[in-house]
């Protein structure tokens, strides 16, 4: 494989990526444990929601037809017939002349087609003076209101929020089929790395990637398995991806800085599967691999952990959307540029800034420090259309 | 207590709820557990992070004065003394008219102060020859670039993201002290209630807010417990309360949609506790009731869930935010008003708004209907000093 001769284009990366991401099952579960899971399937209503109409406020169910006219000086005169109590059902019907009292929420007899507010009527012994005249259909939901019978109320793909399991709940659904969670592997490569809780000896640093892809996989509603920090050996290498192929959906390893080291990785994935793409148009994360083993991606990460956080917005978000069918949704703020930024034609460029009001201001550092990553707001991406961004430019920012 | 004759204003309200918030303790959780969790206390660099001068290229460590005026025609040579590798902390010093080879990342050797990129020097037996000339400091990252010790890196409050976690793995942080996530028990009442996995009779619905308010506190970090539907009878809820109040850092009390269930829940509150405020100048969300229990705060919130939803998102959120000392953190998107929308002066509003592009479009609906809260992309606030919003006015909406 010839190393960055013929950079692969983003697009062309994220088209790769798609083609390979093999959809996940649906799985039940109960409603209070669907949030923030992906929709297997569609829902539907199975029935009228509210299944009756209802008043919305406190008020006398009436004949709209017999309050026309009514103001404070000629109030309309109603027999009152009865009290409906919230929850209740069978109540007998309303005829002309008459109404009844009705709780907000409550149901409304047949025959009424709308409510006189308590606010505009006076009780007077079986009498109700109502001195407000109101229109057929006001202070009132019809059945099916809310949701007709047989609508589609969510798509497949959509991630519930706390606002759709209320309204899951209100459909009938105690249970949701949404889509298993991926389960990720994350191995982490690299003779100078040490585990969090050692103090590095000169030419040794901790792991940062393990616990910035775990946290990721978790954001992204994935279900991470660290498989630790495995030396650059490409015995140890093999054996770490084999068991994280067998039980993953999605294998991420990360690091292999120098180019011998990323050599070895994709002659791993190359030996036990197919690697798709080995360099990517892509700044940073122009060394990530995209590879399958069977038939479970394994994406080879850049070393430094801000280039691999890139690498994890800009594709894998692409492969984790397709194999959920949730798609990519990014939290997008526009903003203005407040220094310029330089870029080549033909790579994609994705610089952490930082916001402030209106203004994205680019934080530039050294490779391989993550201070970065805490200081920023999210990403600004440069089309491989463009050689750079301007100062005062406006430009959209990924939120992280 | 006289109803809503004096309605409280929002912020007194908030400010209420923040007095009256117990401060949760922290507790210790290792460190991939802490996604989505709460600081509970700052944290600082330890050590100098990274704890040694290194790499960030492939390439040859230099003495940046050895190779002044170098370039194609004039390499400079230099005489080539040792390879290192990646993890390797022993390296003899540089001298002068000497280099070593240092892959992406290793130690740079003392004396070093630059290193040359491997792409403009070229190995020729014990020699090398570099082809263009490097300044001091480049291509170098220095001990304590990233992270100088004793410095604090993270503030008590923060909200850990991937990002963090990674960053707090790099400063050697294999647990963290995290405020506990409090812990809410959710009641909702109404004889008219039945549980989701029941078709409801004529005059009947399903519980909705039980789960609109499960997804919320998991959303905001908090651990829900449900202690299910309670009828209208005061035993009845004075017992659910009782033993909601003895488990919970927070209760919260939907329904009660007409005046005399409302006032019952206020008066068991008041029995039991303190009722702060009941009635707040707000809509939706005017019947709300803010008491405490003990140190535990009691919320009842509106019987209709898209009422509730905006009392948590106007109110909750402060009382969660002062518990857990993060603070409110909104999502806000700036748009444009597609229609006007009325209110009336000293209330605040929060009208649920559909996003389309820049545009921002009000949803109006019934009281008391749901589908509103998933047809909208979030709320727009109208201050209580407005009538109103008007058509083309740039407002600020708060994303769900």
């Amino acid at each position: 494989m010839n190393y960055f001769l013929d950079l692969v284009p983003v697009t062309e990366a994220a088209r790769v990526l798609q083609t390979c991401a093999p959809r996940l099952p649906g799985e039940t579960v109960p409603l209070p444990a669907a949030l923030g899971r992906i929709l297997a399937a569609p829902v539907s209503a199975r029935e009228d929601i509210p299944g009756f109409s209802r008043s919305v406020v406190d008020g006398y169910a009436v004949y709209a037809a017999d309050t026309t006219g009514a103001g404070e000086a000629i109030p309309a005169l109603l027999t009152i017939t009865g009290r409906i109590s919230m929850g209740e059902g069978s109540i007998p019907p309303l005829n002309r002349g008459e109404c009844m009292y009705v709780p907000t929420g409550g149901v409304l007899p047949h025959g009424a087609d709308a409510v006189a507010m308590i606010e505009y009527s006076e009780e007077m012994g079986r009498d109700v003076l109502v001195r407000r005249a109101v229109a057929q259909g006001e202070n009132v939901t019809l059945s099916g209101d809310d949701f007709r019978a047989g609508v589609e109320v969510f798509e497949t793909g959509r991630r519930l929020s706390p606002r759709d399991l209320g309204v899951l709940g209100g459909l009938g659904y105690d249970t949701v089929n949404v889509v298993r969670r991926p389960k990720v592997g994350i191995i982490s490569t690299g003779n100078e790395l040490v585990p969090v809780d050692q103090v590095p000896a000169p030419g040794e640093i901790r792991d940062v990637n393990t616990y910035l892809c775990h946290g990721y996989v978790m954001e992204r509603g994935g279900d991470p398995e660290i498989f630790g920090i495995v030396p650059d050996e490409r015995e140890a290498l093999e054996e770490a991806i084999s068991r994280a192929v067998e039980s993953c959906d999605i294998v991420l390893i990360s690091g292999g800085s120098s180019k011998g080291e990323r050599d070895m990785c994709a002659a791993i994935i190359e030996e036990m599967g197919t690697v798709h793409i080995h360099g990517i148009a892509l700044a940073p994360g122009k060394p990530t691999i995209i590879g399958t083993i069977g038939t479970t991606p394994v994406i080879g990460l850049p070393g430094h952990p801000a280039s691999s956080y890139v690498v994890l917005i800009a594709l894998v978000d692409e492969l984790i959307g397709a194999m959920t069918r949730s798609g990519v949704h990014r939290n997008i703020r526009k903003a203005t540029l407040r220094t310029n930024i330089a870029s080549a034609r033909g790579r994609e460029d994705y610089v952490r800034v930082r916001l402030t009001g209106d203004e994205a201001t680019p934080l530039f550092g050294k490779s391989g420090l993550t201070n970065t990553l805490i200081y920023s707001s999210g990403l600004v991406r440069v089309p491989e259309s463009r050689e750079g961004l301007e100062t005062g430019e406006e430009v959209e920012v990924i939120l992280w």
